[in-house]
């Protein structure tokens, strides 16, 4: 359901736990994005009424996630602080396509496959985190990546047919899963 | 409390009354806009803790806000659609000074003024517009609006001392007068 071409490796939760203050600010700084990316969507096709309705609970929902994890930060006495970003977003939005409606596509699925992958390793971590609160953290959230994921999917349906849709979600899956492979030496979320 | 120098010229009111579609669909971007703007300030000073969590809030009140106008504008059997904004957001843009913390005190002290002249513009449409559920719809918006102006200002303090954001204000106020008096050619919400 969650179109993803790969599982994560499992060093990938080692790394969480040796830099737990890392990845939860990163963690923090995705959710300011994913909310920036859905209200960017708003803006570029403000003439499509369903994908406006669609997108604007998830940038609110989007949003609240982040003051959560920021909570989160403070609760735990560490500092919200700007941090470099994993590569991950930056080599998927260059496989962004640029002439419409293809772009409209691409845009659209690149963000489905990233609340997937969200999802895939929000559930890792609520089953092998040995931070009992952190795990349930994680728990709360994965169920609304998932449902993220499913609205991106249908909103690229505005702008191609279902076949077209299948067939390049299915290209872009396959890239996501290579860009996750090759690994980021920083601790991140998408690392 | 508004801080506003001027109030709406009488003739104002003719222009909204003999162009509501083109002021609606005006009113929604103008929403949207709203949104991307306190998004846009939380993306640039995320590292403020207190910004950031007076401004997620707005942010998502400005959808609400947007998906509302929305709403009303199909139920009347209008189409939403771009539309060529009016002059005003454009213009107080241009007065914002380049460096930062000047910056930053400029950003938030003209999306008080915007907030302001909203909140000023909405009281007029509640009390003298002819259509009743409008006039209902503006009584429901405007107190929100002298609230995110109150949040900007505050937010302002951030950056500058009390004395240096009252005097900006006063001069960023009497810009924003002389804007508004020198009108626009298009029926807008800030023409």
């Amino acid at each position: 359901m969650l179109s993803l071409k790969s599982s994560t490796a499992p060093w990938w939760l080692g790394e969480v736990e040796g830099h737990l203050e890392e990845v939860l600010i990163d963690h923090a700084h995705c959710e300011k994005k994913a909310a920036g990316t859905a209200l960017n969507l708003i803006f570029a096709y403000v003439d499509r009424p369903s994908l406006v309705r669609e997108l604007t609970p998830i940038v609110s929902e989007e949003l609240a996630h982040f003051r959560l994890v920021l909570d989160l930060i403070e609760a735990r006495g560490m500092r919200f602080r700007r941090l470099v970003p994993s590569s991950y977003g930056r080599k998927l939005n260059d496989l962004v396509r640029k002439q419409e409606p293809a772009k409209a596509v691409d845009r659209l699925l690149v963000a489905a496959l990233i609340e997937a992958r969200s999802c895939e390793r929000f559930c890792l971590l609520r089953d092998r985190l040995q931070d009992c609160e952190l795990a349930e953290f994680y728990g709360s959230l994965y169920a609304s990546e998932a449902r993220h994921h499913a609205v991106y999917v249908e909103l690229a349906k505005l702008f191609a047919s279902e076949d077209e849709i299948r067939d390049r979600l299915d290209e872009l899956a396959s890239a996501e899963a290579a860009i996750i492979d090759e690994g980021d030496p920083m601790a991140r979320v998408h690392s």
